[in-house]
């Protein structure tokens, strides 16, 4: 049925909204068994992203104790806020890792789901006692915030108010779960992040120590990319891949290294694009908005041809 | 009155720090009289950024039942969802489209507004019929976007985690809203999605089968552009207008085609932009970071200037 | 211990799993101990996002009076409602002040705290006073985006659906708190526009009037960046710094003017970046991703090479 | 089926579990056309009692400014709160009052809710117009609470903990309501305060200023009851109909006076059960759990027999 | 420590502040371990109020389809709104059963707990598939509030607004639990009507059908009383215990009828008290304050002395 | 202007509609200068009810770990969610003790502020240090409960389910606060519970351990009642004063003992109304519905007398 048509003849009849309302509820719903894409035959419960983000959010309270929150914490309150949160954060924790691990379970069961229960518990418990080494290495990010930008007046402005930091404190908490083999939640983390910050970081993605990123919308790191300690980039920076391998049927071959490694102490200004399993020499410097596809030695330096005077005429609006 | 003057006579009078709220509060009461891009002599509610988020996000849980909630949805249960939620998008979406309609109707008189109530109706119907078919669409943005990326463990991933799939939803709905000429609405529901991605698709643009937008943030799509089928575009790619007329009152006239065409199979990566009304031919593939103002032919390959060592010193740090 | 090990011998142990949490709980209390960066001795509480965000959402709706909000406003009961918000934003705003200004007063004592009690109260009036003048320029800023846009259909669906003038809005309202020399929350006000518009402007800056930013994702406006009457730039442009000298500890100076100077009348289209303390000329048009670290003169045209026909073979996936 | 044979056969089936609901919905569905007291035919939308809460709880901020809120208002922040607040009551009351109209309108064609929306208008206007009024009556009750009872601390302390004022007001704003014949809503906002207090007031009931209900729960009046001015009763208190004449069907006849006649200055201790449409004569006291069904004339004192001691030996538990 | 010493040594000190926190928590720690009715031993999650709370409202709106809800139901859409509705009560009763029994399961062996969960699927099918009588059985009470108070001007008005339609709702709900044995729940769900509306009926009792309870705030109904059909009771009625026998530790011995049988077509006015087991023949009036232990033949008219004329002097103020 | 008056000549025009309701917002703004119950002069901000409330449910989860809230606790987790609980409790109490002591305070001077922060810490924290002794004595309540009642299962289902369980927290929390002369909170929170219960207990009155209320809903206890240990009270009893003294200006006298004390086991049956200073002597039992205005000795068995067969003809229908 056409607008038009509508408008001619029943426009105003609640009896024909209601049975075209049904035959649209109808048509949504075999459409459903029809494609390809959705939870068919296994009618399980996906992973809540409200869940995951609150799960992210308490973690925040917990690695930086007093900044997100509307009381002053003292030493002792502090442990109690810290033990609190974590008990909360363990139990929904439980219910998301579950529902991350029955997605890709395969045998249909019940003694699997014995299987993913009793993985759950055990990922679970793995995944907290990394907490500290995290909660070791943000700090580090921090430092590494505040002596990078002339701007941050404290480290605790960098915490409260950096994007970068926000984005960091998702991707190392969403990586120890990637590691863990955990399926989806990893990713709704750093795309959570993602969100808020237009900073994209692959969880798979391996970064070291005093890792900095300044403004940081449109930063994209790849899946396989390594990072080393001291790195600094801006925003718009890409690592992605050059290309991608194709199996017999088309499809891109999952898990090859195709990302760029970074060496420690390199510097890679605002829209430097970066493709491929390329090396960036330790200490190199990339300037902003090249296009680098190959290997670079330590101690680059990488610079973009400079604009110049010319026979512009009109603009780029959209 | 400078705050160094306030705090020599006045700091901590509640009196004065009443009077001076008075006065605060006419001048912007009168300063708004003054100013022209008000709501000036038509007092009508304009539609709700709260309301059209929450009709999005009822028809993303239509569109994809069973990822977005925490319920498991069985084959008949999600029939009841679906019919549930679709009752209660009809209701909301009818206030939604009558305050666009009102907002733009210039006959102030009662029987007008009998016109707009009419049209309401009418076109919510429209809108709803149109469902299925972005169901349709929408699968196949699904399968483009697991079928280019290496990092996509299933379809399932892709709908939960996606940015780009996210932005597609909300465009695919946005666009037939526009289509029948809905105000305003539509380009709240694509804003919603640049918020949330980073991903900017103008409601009027007119978007083929199997797109895949990957990380996306920063891609810009103007409304006159013209995209063809199994599209793939990466993160920060613009298609912009080059230059816009103007009328003799120095005013860019609104609705003239002025972004690009791009034909079917074409890959753009990350950072290109492609400027004016030119045609990028089939299965063309567009490097990143390039500037494009002109045609190309089918099958170009199109690529910037690599990067070179050279005479760089120092960053640019902001 | 490791995941393998831990299924090994004590997976399903709730005793084990509460005596690792306890241990956890001890670690994370002790390692803040440790790091630099928290709040050590200074058991204040520090400026919280909810509530900035909430000062800016009533701000805006002042500011824009029956644009926020689900009724209609008439000439008397604009007056209720902005008076009535405004009360409400100023004794909100002054508890977000007072913790800001603790934040950094160094003195523990008492009598210190006397200070900053008054030097909130004159701070906040001082800003409330400001307000018509913020309206006065943010009326510009949608004038601008009206006849900037041929995709624009009215001032009105600027003020509602543009992401500009929400970025505009919120860095107009932190500027004037920022030169009142109140730290952290003109930078989390700033930042709260950067999380959901992508545009990332620093309170620090200096902007004329009928400053329009078009889309706007990875826009990025430095500290002490000084941008003129009318200039109209697009997304993903960055007014940076190119380098900042370091003090003796190899720390950066803060303060030292390192941004740009854009002149009046001053396009920039889209990925532009412009590092230094460097000047455009009034009138220039800076063309899409070129880097540009130099002084051009008025009237300028500054445009990037255009990409070529080439060699390319593989794309930039990621 | 039996919850004991269904343990029998098929208790952990999904598939039996998902077809027993679909036959359990069928069957609700169905029921619901058989019984007579559901909306049958008329599907229009009834009052929401989350709204008339809403109307209530802004009605009581506005009656007793400063009160209900969380912030202290100055002589001017006064008239903003109370302005803003009426004109959102003003909104949300007309849709209440169209659906309690609706409610009752028999026509179902389009031009009588023309009507109904024209009484609307003018229903919630005349409501509106009543306010000072009531507010002046409620400052009466409030002296008498003062007054009457020495636990009181101060008029203020009646205002905010009092629930013979909240049930006062709510009853003072549904009775102006219930005047001007709006269905419904009346009577659901007595049973608000009804729920809160214990203490049920028909909106139909008749009271004069200086009114005071101590403690409250169980107080029942009845809806043709006429009490005059400076009248106390106490918590229990039942002023009911000792019986009702029945039409030819046996239906009670509605509207026909059937409850006390309570004059001025009249008090009525606890528990005491006043039935029927006698007067009770003006000063009199009606001692507790008291049980008259005859007029008295002023100036009464009227006791229950006192206990005695006596061979009482079990107890009264549940 | 009193309120006196406190002020004179340390009130201002925050260190003493905190130190004495910890102890407080400490002592409140061990208090916990001392005291008898804890959870000790069993550290399972008792039944929560909100989630009994949410399960309840959703049954009253698949009850009373169209009166608790914002929108109107047609036809198809009021089938969708009680399957979506009842899909999302099956899953969440599920847990809320699961906890009540495992709140009583004695054996701590996870044997043992997969046959609660086994046990908690056949008792919420079970439950589920008696609401269509429990919807059989409101019909009924409703008919007999309209029919039973002249004050009642639809027998929509006492589905909207009648304390006792609610409380009756929330006891046929609980009371087929209370039948399936199912421990916590059920009284959760009668003392939430009882919070709301002051009719306390455990959901041991039995009630036929057509039962009125007009008023009803302090209506108390034991949890052994046997109510025929067709019975009348206003406020303040109490079906009560006499006395209950203890066994050899003096505690009260459980389950024994002990609450009164109320035969068909009786009615009890406002604040009678009935104890024990004793029986109300068929058809008896019960007057208003009566206080009753003792058989009554069908067809019996009990009253209270009627109060006096008398040596009254004093009033029973509180 | 009466309705039909409106609907004669402006029933449609919104500019009338706009002037009424401009006029009804001054009425209300001057009637409020000329009332005399409300806070003229005094512009401090009142208590909450919204944060008293929250306080109380927070050491409700306090003083009853583990019943109300989400999660089971362990032995560890318990001390957390303690710890953490009453270190917010700590802050959000302060505030509202700040504000009641505010309230109070007659010299408006600053000097006098600083008394009442003063005063606000050691009250704080000497109601902290009575909550394990608060605890304590409700452990007695609860086991009261559960031997009191023959329909309890386990002293864990009075926690969860009985009114009086809750009405003696309340009032167990807020009674500490009344010692401590805290003004209005207390009886905020005692007020709660009534709402919730329909229990009313005055926070000054004195109650011994093992108090038991079943059901509750109409019990009153007044400011000065006195009651032992283990006394059993039941729904609908009033311990209220017989009269109380009057000053010269005919206001009640304030403070005067002139409610009943009840000693050591006694128990009052449902409805019994008990006025003035008497005693009821230890171990007394007090039939239902009796009225009692003077002293009995200990071991009375005082009954109503009982009710007849008599020429009872109509009923007591409201």
């Amino acid at each position: 049925m056409t607008s038009q048509h509508a408008s001619d003849h029943d426009s105003g009849s609640p009896m024909a909204d209601r049975s075209a309302l049904q035959e649209i509820v109808e048509r949504l719903w075999r459409v459903e068994d029809e494609s390809g894409h959705h939870l068919s035959g296994v009618h399980q419960t996906v992973p809540s992203r409200a869940a995951v983000v609150g799960i992210v959010e308490d973690l925040r309270s917990v690695l930086f104790p007093g900044y997100f929150g509307e009381r002053e914490l003292d030493e002792e309150s502090r442990r109690w806020h810290i033990g609190a949160t974590l008990d909360r954060v363990r139990q929904q924790l439980r219910e998301q890792v579950r529902r991350g691990l029955c997605f890709v379970c395969e045998e249909p069961d019940s003694a699997r789901c014995a299987q993913c229960e009793a993985h759950t518990l055990v990922l679970t418990r793995a995944f907290l006692t990394r907490l500290p080494d995290i909660r070791q290495l943000l700090a580090t990010d921090v430092q590494a915030a505040y002596t990078g930008d002339p701007a941050a007046s404290s480290p605790s402005e960098t915490i409260l108010c950096y994007p970068g930091i926000l984005a960091m404190t998702n991707y190392r908490i969403a990586h120890e779960l990637h590691r863990l083999r955990l399926p989806l939640v990893p990713r709704m983390m750093t795309e959570y992040a993602h969100s808020v910050t237009g900073i994209d970081i692959h969880p798979g993605t391996t970064i070291g120590d005093h890792f900095f990123i300044d403004h940081g919308t449109g930063v994209v790191i790849g899946e396989t990319a390594v990072i080393g300690n001291r790195v600094r980039i801006y925003q718009g920076v890409t690592l992605g891949a050059k290309s991608f391998a194709l199996d017999e049927r088309g499809h891109p071959i999952k898990g090859i290294p195709r990302h760029p490694i970074i060496e420690d102490d390199v510097t890679i200004y605002s829209g430097a694009t970066i493709l491929g399993r390329i090396t960036i020499g330790a200490g190199s410097v990339i300037g902003g908005n090249v296009w680098l596809t190959h290997d670079v030695p330590p101690g680059s330096r990488i610079s973009q041809v400079e604009a110049r005077q010319g026979e512009f005429v009109d603009g780029g609006g959209v």
